[in-house]
């Protein structure tokens, strides 16, 4: 493996001391760039664009070639996990992601099939291995998965869901099932991320987009146990580095304190926490990233800038702090707006370091 | 106006002591119940039913003839103030309430209507009289108003929303006109809810359903300062007891330092709160309504029992709570669980006081 170029991050995420705050964006490779449209027209299907180890690279580049982002993400899904396990994921067309089998009983979870990462995900490796190389050493590469809970939303309800009606009526009713489901989901999304890190990833973040649905008990019980039990079975080197974990539960800032004590080295923030308070509450134990508002790239180039500002001061002096959105990028951002962001971080950063 | 009978809710709200917890739910007259998709039949429309005092009147007593519970609400939608505004409102199957018009230019604003609760929302005073007559002292009723930023963003988008990404960007470039928009509403929701208690209100909650899509500061500033606006303009009597106020900002539950400090008596919980956090942090100040997960009504009689009992224990002994959801009810619920569930409040609660 060649050696790498830009560790700002790594450095960051584990607290290090760095020149100024690194910065990338969760969907950094995505709809709102044209290169992107024309890549996935290309691809023929958003599944045919993860699945094909070549094109998924190009659009993990894409961003890059625009932008000195300080870290780049593998370009895929996190219902790639599901779909091995053989509920058939596909996407309607404004609908979002669908399954054709869910998982609603005993009989459903024994029907799910065995899989191991490397041989039933082999093309998330092969494209894990594929970016690495082609970003010979210019920043460090983003692995991840779903967090249990996040994933058994979808398995349950069959895809997206407003109000989880049916998953939570399955935790609260039948705990049993839920728990042997999630333990499954646990032990798949382990063996996953291992395999990515096997692969080339030198840092992995966990996305529990959904954690932040449930009671503060819920939380506890359903989706962080397992992200901790993921965590504590990770490899702790990647590349002969320590491998850094980021631990993302959208909705999660109410619990900040029980997050910190998952075993991951950062957290990521949406964007309706305060940075400032939470440094206070957590920033001697963990890393945080984030937290603009993804709707902020909608303002003018002069707002953004102002907010990277505000961010930055709210953060304070020092290091472990590496600049995101709050959430993924939207279609409709104007590039040129994320130019700013990026800009405005690089620019207005190093005093603080 | 006859006596109240029940005077618990009144009591709770302003953290004096009660016999029991008292319990209401949100939505608690609404599609859930058979009786009330009966008489929405009756009515035509959605809005025909908020428009006809009669059968408005009818649906708000409907819950209480099965349910023991200690409140009323009034039924209406948070959204006939933006209508009586001049934006247009209708339902579309399916699709959430729609706007004909919407506000995205100082243009737009100012060609909103001037209006006057009492004369252009009179079919709201007219089923406040007319529930207030026929609930004869059983039971407080509430009077209800959304918060300025959130009818603000179905205003603005001209429906609901998921990324909220016109008005957030309006709140951002513009902030000027935001504020303007937000004054106005701030002025008509004063009016509209003191002209509810005058026609016989004897509390007023605000829905504050989307202040939680903010940042820390983007909540305080477009939508926290508004309703502490609003409440320290409302009159503090009605029916020469003090009108307490529930200031609800569903995703709240970082902000509930902030929000104890609006001028409210009571706040209400989303169930991601953990209520004996909140109690701890804020129970000296305010009174706490919440916070069942609604979709624990989709569990069984004996799981939603042991959960009114967890909620119970974790807000612990003495005044000042309120029983309720930490969102309204679902329409797929069986109306049986809802008598578990108030049953369960009425059983548990005495030894907490």
């Amino acid at each position: 493996m060649s050696e790498l170029n830009n560790d700002r991050f790594l450095r960051a995420l584990l607290r290090q001391p760095v020149d100024r705050t690194p910065v990338w964006m969760m969907r950094q490779a995505g709809r709102y760039l044209p290169e992107y449209r024309s890549t996935r027209e290309q691809a023929g299907s958003f599944l045919d664009l993860c699945k094909n180890a070549e094109l998924a690279c190009e659009v993990t580049l894409q961003p890059l070639r625009r932008y000195p982002m300080d870290a780049a993400i593998l370009f895929s899904d996190i219902l790639t996990v599901p779909d091995a396990l053989g509920l058939g994921l596909y996407f309607e067309e404004g609908e979002g992601p669908r399954f054709r089998k869910t998982v609603r009983s005993e009989a459903d979870l024994a029907g799910l099939n065995s899989i191991k990462a490397d041989d039933d995900l082999a093309y998330v490796m092969h494209a894990v291995r594929t970016i690495r190389r082609e970003l010979n050493g210019a920043v460090p590469l983003i692995g991840f998965s779903g967090s249990p809970w996040t994933l058994a939303t979808y398995m349950v309800e069959g895809g997206s869901s407003k109000d989880f009606s049916r998953v939570k009526a399955m935790a609260y009713d039948r705990p049993r099932l839920m728990h042997q489901l999630l333990q499954l989901l646990a032990d798949t999304v382990t063996d996953y991320l291992s395999a990515q890190v096997r692969a080339g990833a030198q840092v992995v973040q966990i996305f529990d987009t959904w954690g932040g649905a449930l009671s503060t008990a819920g939380y506890r019980e359903f989706s962080l146990a397992y992200i901790t039990r993921i965590i504590q079975r990770l490899p702790c080197e990647a590349d002969g580095r320590p491998l850094p974990v980021i631990a993302f539960t959208k909705g999660g800032g109410q619990w900040l304190e029980d997050i910190a004590g998952c075993g991951a080295q950062a957290i990521g923030l949406d964007w309706t926490a305060d940075i400032g308070s939470a440094r206070r509450l957590v920033g001697d134990r963990v890393a945080l990233q984030g937290n603009m508002d993804p709707a902020m790239l909608l303002a003018s180039p002069a707002r953004i800038r102002e907010e990277v500002a505000s961010i930055l001061s709210a953060y304070g002096v020092g290091g472990g702090h590496i600049f995101n959105l709050g959430h993924g990028i939207t279609p409709g951002v104007n590039p040129d707006h994320v130019t700013a962001f990026v800009d405005a971080v690089q620019e207005l950063s190093p005093e603080y370091h």
